[in-house]
């Protein structure tokens, strides 16, 4: 009453998803006598599960089904019910949840599809009706989703077959809960992770997210105690501030979030917009950002699987290459190959480490990693446990795989007892690859492993590659310096012309060439007297986009009369491509000596924000899209980084007989690019190209600049 | 008798390997009175297996096991044996492979290491020994092996282990077939290959094959019948000649051959040196040479068993794309994401099938590729048949992947009915990945897939992985005709000069300048005068490697001016750069019209023979090493596809604004080339840098040519 609604309304909101994903109260909605619909399973499944709290039947036809009396009106439901679940056709989601709103009703659920999914006006309709939601207090999930199983309270919301939910121990503290887009993709992935004796806590089916989406689950789950990893299936991550918000506290709490996101390749970006009426976004800029929040973002289903398990066992960060022991000479080479592919490395052992190998192991098994034990093991199985102990010593190595053949089950259970004992409380990955693909694994050796965390798969290749994708993991970086306020800058909207673009650059502290923007011929002369020749000249507009195919550059002009010469072709070439175009000027530059071609710019994501681009320059940007997308609060050594991680990144350090260049000058740059984007909130984009990088220590000029503005 | 030696011990030697494989009398040398020593082991295992053959024992101390008498002299053993089997140690190898010969043994293996693996001079020693017994008229397996089983007639030769053979069942006509440089990995596969209701008839251990190799095997194998796929798992194929042939065999045959090879990278090479004594070779020649032979070369143990379990069931070649049949929504953008890594269509439907399907699929299910049923299979199962069907008839399509959830046993049989009547004869592979990872599969699901050919899998990741490696592989290619004998040239010995070099390259077809070599300034000027300003000129000996950084180019002369200018400046820049040089002349050409600059050569590689190298000039073949191998017998098609496979063909066809070039013109010189290199035995390397190439239909013009020769 003395709350301004606003405030109310949000403060209902904020408890919403608890009401919603630990309802205490539950009203049907669409309650049909028909025994297999919706409303009728969604009731089947509270009674089986012995679902403690209130349950109310809302339908058309008034009647009793197993014991409850059907209200034909929504007035007759009881203020304050925690959670709605609309089993109603698209067409009456509307109605149904103002009269839920009426009723004071904490949240709901819309299972019925028909909205963005199916096109654009469904998509409008869509957002409409989650803004009328957001204003009125409630909190929605769905529609086009499958519901919600809490793993904890024991209990499934959802409309698609009747199953006892398999309870979650108390007192689990290293679960796994489900958010997902698909409801079909999250149940297999919650029978996957229960077959390898993972837990799971919650199981959510967002859909098409008219109201919450994946960033408002992640950031409740992320506070469940029981919850220890978040697996997240996207299409389209509608809010990235709310989702990135999410994903940092996850971090900071120590939750690792692992997300599947189809959409590297156009059609699987078409196959997710009639799936749940996915957006394409730029999946490079979504990949930059949310793996530089910690998400660890994996590419196939398998990974998808193998890195949450890993990760809910062994959720403190761990890097750098892996530590191999296997049986078979065959496999050293096979896993080289394999992490080579993959970019991990597999570190020599410290020259400690080897000696002490050295008195343990046979003579004829060489201490280096891979060990290969051969045969030896199957006699002292103790050199399983001596291997282990000394890969996971090293400091260079984040996890161990050891690739093992079922000698017998006696074997088994020895190799395994070895591996425990060897890990101690080391909170390195360790996983065993059992051999021989589909042959049963003795039980009690699969018992074993679990109760100390040990990994157990059936494949190396598996192991290999989830265990490549934790250990790559770049660094947590620290929170990026608070950028300081946005500050329009009142530019002009469109293309800058290139000499306001250099002096936005120059005052990010970027280099640009010697020069002055001049309006007659003397001035030109006076200009290159004092940049000193050669000189080039630039016809200066906004208006004018391609200068160079317009002939409005003229390079290396050497003295006093290629200057004059120039002048006058210059202005004829402009008045001839754009006639009646007013220069600002003409831009007279010293000429750059020849370094090292580079690409850098930025860009403003609609929905991601600002991101910085660095690349070779010329043909290897076109014909090979070799770039980098990269965070635009990304640090001078991210920047590094990211530039050895270019394609043809051989170029940068030492080329055909040349010096390395200056990659922590163009990191400079980069940096100053993505400071400006994130300062300056009309500058849609930015490109630098050339970017010409001299020798190390040199330096790097800022050639040409383009920048456009949406207006202030 | 009356044979002449050599022919006899040919003959002998092609009796050997059925002598060795289908033994009926096996001797073991070495036998000691140790239960657990190499050649007890290797008796216990006749015995356990109820070898039928006669088993004699050779050993130092005279006494009775398991009721045979031990001789104490080779002498004593009864002559013709088919097998001895030496357990003795490295350094009495040869002595006891002397007395075998001597007492005309068919075949021998031997356990012991010690030989090439432990470095050169164990190498040298093996190498002797070998030539030994080739000599002798004997077949050697091993050193450094682990035996090799006979599943057919069920009996094993190996001192790790005993083992019952599992009887192959007769009448089996789709066994696989290991041979393996690693034995250790070998068990693994057939473990693996038997859990999965696959049958293998021979497994190999071929160690470090001081004899007989992997070609030899396969070529032995390529004749059993019970063999349909031969699996080899290579460190160094010592005689690709002999494993070409063999597999040229097998290709006509119609029996795949599937190999894993690890060597991509340096690591792994070094790893193989010191497991098997494999000597590092060119991985991308002997990847050109084996892919072309029609192998299936893999990168992973998983995609190793994967495919050849697959090959087993569907030996016929298949290739397209793939069609996709899923129950899920996020299983479409999944699977194109997959496939676009992997570089293989999702074929869209025709336009008669996706009518068929429209008139059986409810309305909400799109008649698409990949099929998505959603829920909806779970009431009507015979959807699934229906777009298995559908699937398999499109021609685009060459394999077809289910990915499919255990909704429960009856629902799994129900599916798999449908997909088996759905497949009938169609001899294009089917899988289904059963989700829900690992989980059990119904035993009777299993059974009835199994049955009828469809492979089952736990992990759709692999069925798309192997699937696109088998419907990926090129078509067979035509014999290639057989490249005329080979001719020495009587060409000097060392680097070419250019002149020569083009006067071969011009000999094949291929396109040069229009030029002359000349002695004088009045012959260049006559020259000039003839080809045509602008020309250039270009200092030529073969003692001349680095002409262009010698000063011994220079280009772009308009004139005769600039020519007599140019004449002194070459002249006076080999004597600074090469004093004491004679020159066998300079060459006149006329400057080319700037277009696309490639790189076609060539090389003759020790083992492998001659490959021809494309790629496209200048930084891309060094920063990025962006080039495609390529055997020299390609055809133009063949290499106009391998253009099309540089990283960044997009310059190929029509980049910046630019027509597309003349690939085919291109292609015609590849060819050229490999015909060169295959006709030319003393030719070592060729080097077009560059072969400049127009627009398409204007051709591709040798701008360079460097030629090694051998000497006659």
């Amino acid at each position: 009453m003395g709350l301004p609604i606003k405030l109310a309304t949000e403060a209902k909101r904020a408890q919403g998803l608890d009401r919603l994903l630990d309802a205490k109260s539950v009203a049907i909605i669409g309650m049909s006598s028909k025994p297999q619909s919706a409303g009728q399973i969604v009731l089947k499944n509270l009674r089986e599960n012995s679902f403690p709290g209130a349950v109310h039947l809302v339908g058309r036809t008034p009647g009793v089904i197993d014991g409850l009396s059907v209200m034909t009106d929504m007035a007759e439901l009881p203020p304050g019910v925690d959670l709605a679940v609309l089993t109603v056709p698209a067409a009456s989601v509307e109605a149904t949840l103002d009269a839920c709103m009426a009723r004071d009703v904490g949240s709901a659920i819309v299972f019925a599809s028909g909205f963005a999914e199916t096109g654009e006006e469904g998509r409008r309709e869509q957002e409409r009706i989650g803004g009328r939601v957001r204003a009125g207090g409630m909190v929605v999930v769905g529609p086009n989703c499958l519901g919600f199983t809490n793993y904890a309270a024991g209990f499934s919301i959802t409309f698609v077959g009747v199953n006892k939910v398999p309870a979650m121990p108390q007192g689990t503290h290293d679960a796994v809960a489900i958010v997902s887009q698909s409801g079909g993709l999250a149940n297999h992935l919650r029978h996957g992770l229960n077959a390898r004796g993972v837990a799971v806590s919650y199981n959510i089916s967002t859909g098409n997210e008219m109201d919450l989406g994946l960033g408002d689950f992640v950031d409740h789950l992320v506070d469940d105690a029981a919850t220890q990893v978040i697996m997240i299936y996207a299409e389209d991550i509608r809010r990235p501030d709310v989702f990135l918000a999410a994903a940092a506290r996850a971090r900071g709490m120590g939750k690792p979030l692992v997300m599947l996101f189809p959409g590297r390749s156009p059609r699987a970006q078409e196959a997710a917009k009639s799936h749940t009426g996915a957006l394409a976004g730029d999946y490079a800029v979504m990949k930059a950002k949310v793996e530089r929040a910690g998400v660890h973002l994996v590419d196939t289903l398998d990974e998808f699987m193998d890195v949450a398990e890993i990760l809910s066992r062994y959720p403190a960060p761990s890097r750098g290459g892996l530590g191999i022991l296997t049986f078979s000479g065959a496999f050293c080479g096979i896993a080289h190959d394999f992490c080579d592919d993959m970019g991990v490395e597999i570190p020599a052992l410290s020259a400690a480490t080897e000696a002490e190998l050295k008195a343990l192991l046979p003579a004829f098994i060489s201490p280096r990693n891979p060990i290969d034990l051969g045969t030896e093991a199957v006699w002292r199985p103790e050199l399983v446990g001596a291997g282990v102990a000394a890969l996971l010593k090293e400091p260079a190595i984040g996890a161990v795989a050891i690739s093992i053949p079922i000698v017998s089950p006696a074997h088994a259970k020895a190799y395994v007892e070895q591996v425990v004992a060897a890990r101690g409380e080391s909170t390195k990955p360790v996983a065993m690859a059992m051999l021989g693909d589909q042959l049963p694994l003795p039980p009690e050796f699969v018992e074993i492993a679990r109760a100390s965390k040990v990994i157990v798969s059936r494949s190396s290749d598996r192991v290999l590659k989830a265990l490549s994708r934790i250990v790559r993991q770049p660094d947590p970086r620290p929170a990026p310096p608070a950028a300081g306020p946005m500050q329009a800058r009142d530019l002009p909207k469109g293309t800058l012309p290139e000499w306001l673009g250099k002096s936005l650059l120059a005052g990010e502290g970027i280099r640009i060439l010697g020069g002055r923007l001049v309006r007659t011929l003397d001035e030109a002369r006076a200009a290159a007297e004092a940049v000193g020749f050669p000189v080039v000249i630039k016809a200066q507009a906004g208006a004018l986009a391609h200068k160079t195919e317009a002939g409005g550059v003229i390079l290396n002009l050497a003295d006093a009369d290629a200057l004059v010469a120039a002048w006058t072709t210059l202005h004829a070439n402009i008045a001839r491509a754009q006639p009646g175009l007013v220069l600002d000027g003409v831009l007279v530059e010293k000429m750059s000596p020849k370094g090292l071609e580079l690409v850098v710019g930025g860009r403003r994501d609609p929905r991601w924000g600002p991101v910085v681009l660095i690349g070779l320059g010329g043909i290897m940007v076109e014909a090979l899209g070799d770039v980098r997308l990269v965070a635009a609060d990304a640090s001078r050594e991210e920047f590094v980084a990211e530039f050895g991680k270019l394609k043809a990144s051989k170029m940068l350090y030492g080329f055909r007989n040349q010096p390395p260049v200056d990659v922590e000058a163009a990191a400079d740059v980069a940096v100053a690019i993505g400071r400006l984007l994130q300062a300056t909130p009309e500058i849609t984009d930015v490109e630098i190209n050339p970017l010409m990088v001299y020798e190390r220590g040199r330096g790097a000029v800022a050639l040409d600049a383009l920048i456009v503005s949406a207006g202030s």
